[in-house]
């Protein structure tokens, strides 16, 4: 099964696969790790639509990362909190509704569920994680989830990655995972990971989930500081429509299974975050490839001396409908560039700002440069498209990616009624 | 050619037309103006593209507010930097070409257009205000501009308002006008308004424009603060894409010519305030449904005790191409309301949000509220929608009007290209 051929999943001209990183398509998880996915009858397609992922080793760490939305699903509260963050072994997951904007009575259901998990694997509840994705204000079956979750236990298997990735899924047109083996100085070790999300996304709005599974050993604090950075520099940075979610959740589970420890400081620590980087930055931009009837992935990068300003004119780029209607298109609209800046920066004016295109220096010093208008538009008609905006000062850098706007957007959103 | 019949202009139910408010659409422009509008080549179709408004009265005073972006337009800057904002007199203003991102060159054509106006007109350059809209980071040809106002100079008239609001147009569907009679208690006004704007529009990003006249004789002071308190009840609340552009003006010119003083603080001013408010919030609005495609213009009203919270919350909304798409596809989804909500007031979870859509309520306390969604599906497929958000604490109320977002939109925006 495992294959060493071609690149599979470090797809973008964006990330670099470390030379260390191998891909393992198609390999066992991780030692120490388990999973399952069912058909429950939460989607009414009848696809599969609960997960279970169990790490077998009693003295495993974690990590987790949550929406920041003020309007919280039942289940990101369950997680917070009922488990200790940093001693995760389970995490139960539904797909097919996002038991949130449900009251008193989905946090019964979450709560429930979270119970039920604990249970059938032999943990605590404070060692397990529920997550859920799919319509909003819809009650939650707690039979169903209950009752999928019995069925994934007793189908728990190394090899139960494919339909946990199936359970998770809603709207994705193509599956989020890797699996890859990673060559540090102390021994080898497996990471794996399943991500879902496209964009907030139909009939109700969606959700971005990502579990990250690893056999080495890593401390708490290690767990806590490498997943708090790589999702800083990943799933922090990405844009589909610039919609947060009531329920995103980015899990990272340590078994210490491969006996390989990756202490804190050290290179071992340098080169594992450095792959959970790698990783996790693919899956963020296979988020925007993803989303909802994406051509075309952009990346923009705006550096300057401003520490607020900076990072507010990246995402005012990158959620720009005209810019993102624009990289639909094809069309190398750098005014629009330059008036989402202006947006971001009130008060400002004149603000000489630098704008370039896939390298084609297009505007400087808040002036028009000339350029070659078609060489520019073709280059701007691949896959992924690079901008780049300078303003004044130095010392600051902002990266976000985002998805393109399209018709197939509008048809999404616009077309199913809930 | 007076016709005090239907209702043309106050179409909006969001909008109530004063008692003492009577359309008089086809009169001329109020006493003391006049206008015209010409092509002077520099839209590629060949139509009305420069226009110059004059008011006679040497002793008029103005008023004007303009976008706050940190990307100014020229025209914009020469208008701030050289013009006396409290006795502007001419409004030379172009469309087909915004003059922006056009650095120091752009500056002098900005520079001798205003110059050229107040030669024609016999004014200084202090008392004309320039104004831009159309493709931006391409030259402005002065010497089109200039040719333009001189032959418009030549056909100014009291009946020229239909070639000027020609010559503002850009992509609007549909003229934004209005021709007002004003009867306050010591004595009748007249006021009139021309506006342009479909939102940040193709083929590179339009403008918002705003020119008002009146003959009531106000103070500068007066002037200042009833222009900055509408605008700010009208302009500032309405979102057809969430893009704030280089180049919006607005301005007000009272020429007194009538003899009716609006004295500070009588009850002229209350009303002549009231009507100035009704007259600019029509326009808004007219400026959502004339937005890029749209169908249906909603009306966000969000209330609650967060001084900084309740319009972060409007806006937030207004902004979701989650809400503009539902909107636009006639789908009381709530979900996406609450999701916005979360987004915009992050860190406050659990939040008891209230949101009714069209006097439904659908969510309370966070929680989903059973009603008969075929009737709530019914209510929002007509032209205005509206919604009603309710934080918690009292004594904050915020007010958004938005353009929903559909094919069109992205038609408009992607397949134009520059």
């Amino acid at each position: 099964m495992v294959n060493d051929g071609e690149a599979s999943f470090f797809r973008s001209r964006w990330v670099e696969r470390p030379a260390y990183v191998r891909e393992v398509p198609g390999a066992p998880l991780p030692a120490g790790f388990r999973a399952a996915g069912v058909a429950a009858g939460i989607k009414p397609s009848g696809g599969l639509d609960v997960g279970l992922l169990l790490c077998d080793e009693r003295d495993a760490v974690s990590a987790a990362a949550f929406t920041r939305s003020g309007v919280l699903a039942a289940p990101v509260l369950a997680t917070q909190e009922v488990a200790d963050l940093s001693a995760l072994r389970v995490v139960a997951v539904n797909s097919g509704n996002a038991n949130a904007a449900t009251g008193p009575d989905g946090m019964e259901v979450a709560l429930a569920t979270q119970a039920a998990a604990a249970e059938l694997c032999g943990v605590g509840v404070a060692e397990v994680a529920v997550a859920s994705t799919g319509v909003i204000g819809v009650p939650l079956d707690p039979a169903k989830v209950i009752g999928g979750l019995t069925a994934a236990h007793a189908a728990l298997s190394a090899d139960g990655e494919d339909d946990f990735v199936g359970a998770i899924m809603t709207t994705d047109l193509f599956e989020k995972r890797a699996s890859l083996e990673v060559t540090l100085p102390s021994g080898t070790v497996r990471l794996s990971a399943q991500c879902k999300g496209a964009g907030m996304i139909s009939p109700a709005f969606a959700t971005m989930l990502c579990f990250v599974e690893t056999d080495a050993k890593l401390d708490a604090e290690t767990a806590r500081l490498l997943l708090a950075v790589c999702v800083r520099r990943s799933f922090d940075q990405v844009s589909v429509d610039g919609q947060l979610s009531t329920n995103d959740t980015a899990i990272l589970i340590a078994s210490g299974a491969s006996g390989v420890h990756v202490a804190p400081e050290s290179q071992d620590e340098a080169l594992f975050g450095q792959a959970l980087d790698a990783l996790l930055r693919q899956l963020a931009i296979d988020l925007c490839r993803d989303g909802e009837g994406a051509r075309r992935v952009g990346r923009i990068t705006v550096h300057g001396g401003d520490a607020r300003g900076v990072p507010n004119v990246a995402r005012a780029i990158a959620n720009s409908p005209l810019v993102k209607t624009a990289l639909y298109g094809g069309d190398p609209n750098w005014g629009r560039i330059a008036q989402a800046v202006g947006m971001a920066v009130p008060h400002s004016a004149p603000l000489p700002v630098d704008i370039s295109i896939e390298g084609v220096d297009v505007c400087s010093g808040g002036s028009f440069v000339p350029h070659d208008e078609a060489a520019l538009a073709e280059a701007v008609s691949g896959p992924e498209v690079d901008y780049v905006v300078g303003l004044p000062g130095d010392g600051e850098e902002a990266q976000v990616y985002f998805s393109d706007l399209g018709h197939e957007y509008v048809t999404i959103n616009a077309e199913y009624t809930t």
